[in-house]
């Protein structure tokens, strides 16, 4: 949330395995001062992570108030384990953030919500525990009119699941605000919506409304930007996550899309009997299925190298990209967005 | 549920507008003793339906009872208010029932379970209130194993919503079993579970999960069939549902498709700017969407010819649609699913 102050927890896994702490760093207004690892204490965000903000490595949330150098609004669980669980060693570090009054953000499927020792200690302390993996209660069936907001929509799919659709996301609305457009960034994953403090879970809401809970959000903020980047979620071939996927590209009624790959990426995470098919196959899939209910068309791409060390084999990968789809394509983290923010440019705001 | 004795309510809607009622007296083993429909008190069911067993209709539960010839084991709600909410003019019938020791069944978005008075009456009563809406708690991400199983898996994908999925999935489990084929059906949806007494409502599960859903299904039947016939849902251009009928052409891995239509259909129903692309258009998106995941193909074809009063214009319907998949066809309330059964044993048995 804007300019909070937090402490960030990522025990044994900052950063490299901390997906979500990263992305608040990077892309959250929120004022980082202490991250949490055990098995990084001493160390200083500054000798991992070159690009965000430094703040001290701490094993605790009360090293870490101890060493904050302004007070503390709240503590982040910036990890999650296999499954979503709440790893009981982390017990102290979140009761220690609510004693000392601060909320406490997670995107676990556990809700601390419904911990009988956290919901009772959170209301002695009238703090807030916010467990953005819950959805709102208010959604239901879509309408079919996210296609009438004013502004122009732009939604990253991809050709799997953790390709960066989310950092793609984020680094195409910081792009394009450096360009002058009045973007926003639509959160659709637990990432997304810590850092904008704001969104919904689409994967968690019920199959029904998963379009529905999309186009909410779409209108929501429709009329007050230019352009709306909504975070796209898995693969529309994914064995068994498609559903979420499909929900999301007839729900958001995108003007534009941006197809986002891993370079090195040959079978799908996870379900390796399943083999990526061409690039233009997923364009075909994508614009096929999204034009019944609103004409769209891949406009860029976005290609994650990080798994290719050389600069230049790294280009070739990007180029290659482009190449294939016949449209601008860039690395977000290592080339910046802006040749993504040209594709949308002549895709979709000028088209 | 099998040879279960049964009154069921339609309250103002019988026949027409009582699909689940019709459902469960056209294609379940249930033997009704009687249709509650407090419009049509005095009538009979065969007045109305003439290829149903017959049963007195009559004003409430009650009344029901008393008419019975057999001893009732449950009453089933067969009709649902736009909202699936609970009318309270239903609420003497299902307290009259569960004081009367039988179970209720519900397929209402309102559960049962969680209305005070049912729970506690249900409790001291020793009856079962089943809301079939209500997801199993251990569905889980799908495996992407339902290909595995022995039985041949055939799924039935729409147009359109209400375009007669189920009855054609019921109607090809019978022709099938007509022809000495060991079929199953695989409810998905409110009715069809109703039917088979088993299933799961998969447009309630959480989106992470609606391939999981199916695919538990299917592997829980599929090596104890020759054939099982997947009831679909929605249609994969659906503005709102498409969700849902993604997850299912994933999770159940269907060796073929039968792709059914309504005749009369040119607009999404309900969603009127929505205009259905030609019948070779669903073909290339169900085939292509399916191919990455579990290569399948459209087989045959059912087209819902009710809106159409002439035999002579329903059979050229029919074959327009056989002439336009290039599969055999029919209506399978009209004319039997026997020419579906024929594509699906070229197409998918026999291939």
């Amino acid at each position: 949330m804007s300019d909070e102050r937090i402490i960030v927890l990522a025990h044994e896994k900052f950063p490299d395995r901390a997906k979500t702490a990263l992305g608040v760093m990077r892309y959250g207004d929120q004022q980082v001062q202490a991250v949490l690892d055990r098995d990084r204490t001493g160390d200083r965000v500054a000798d991992h992570v070159p690009d965000v903000a430094d703040a001290p490595i701490v094993g605790s949330f009360e090293d870490g108030l101890a060493a904050a150098e302004e007070a503390v609004d709240a503590l982040y669980i910036g990890i999650a384990p296999i499954g979503g669980g709440f790893d009981e060693s982390w017990r102290d570090d979140v009761r220690a953030a609510i004693t000392a009054g601060c909320d406490v953000v997670s995107g676990l499927h556990y809700f601390l919500n419904e911990d009988e020792e956290f919901a009772e200690l959170a209301a002695e302390h009238d703090v807030t525990l916010r467990d953005v993996r819950d959805p709102p209660d208010d959604i239901g069936v879509a309408s079919g009119n996210a296609g009438d907001v004013d502004a122009d929509v732009v939604l990253t799919v991809g050709t799997d699941c953790s390709v960066g659709k989310m950092t793609t996301s984020a680094e195409v609305v910081a792009a394009a605000r450096d360009r002058g457009i009045d973007a926003a960034l639509i959160p659709t994953g637990q990432t997304g919506i810590m850092i904008e403090g704001w969104g919904s879970p689409i994967d968690r809401v019920i199959s029904d409304f998963t379009a529905g809970a999309v186009e909410d959000l779409v209108v929501e903020r429709g009329d007050d930007y230019d352009l709306l980047v909504v975070e796209g979620q898995g693969t529309i071939i994914h064995p068994a996550y498609s559903a979420v996927t499909c929900g999301i590209l007839h729900g958001a009624m995108a003007d534009g899309l941006v197809l986002c790959h891993a370079a090195d990426r040959e079978v799908i995470h996870g379900y390796e009997s399943v083999t990526l098919p061409p690039l233009a196959d997923y364009v075909d899939l994508y614009e096929d299925l999204a034009a019944p209910v609103h004409e769209t068309s891949v406009v860029a791409g976005a290609v994650n190298t990080k798994e290719i060390d050389d600069d230049a084999a790294a280009a070739d990968a990007v180029a290659t990209v482009a190449d294939e789809l016949g449209v601008p394509a860039a690395d977000p983290v290592r080339d910046g967005a802006d040749r993504i923010v040209d594709g949308i440019v002549d895709g979709v705001i000028e088209k």
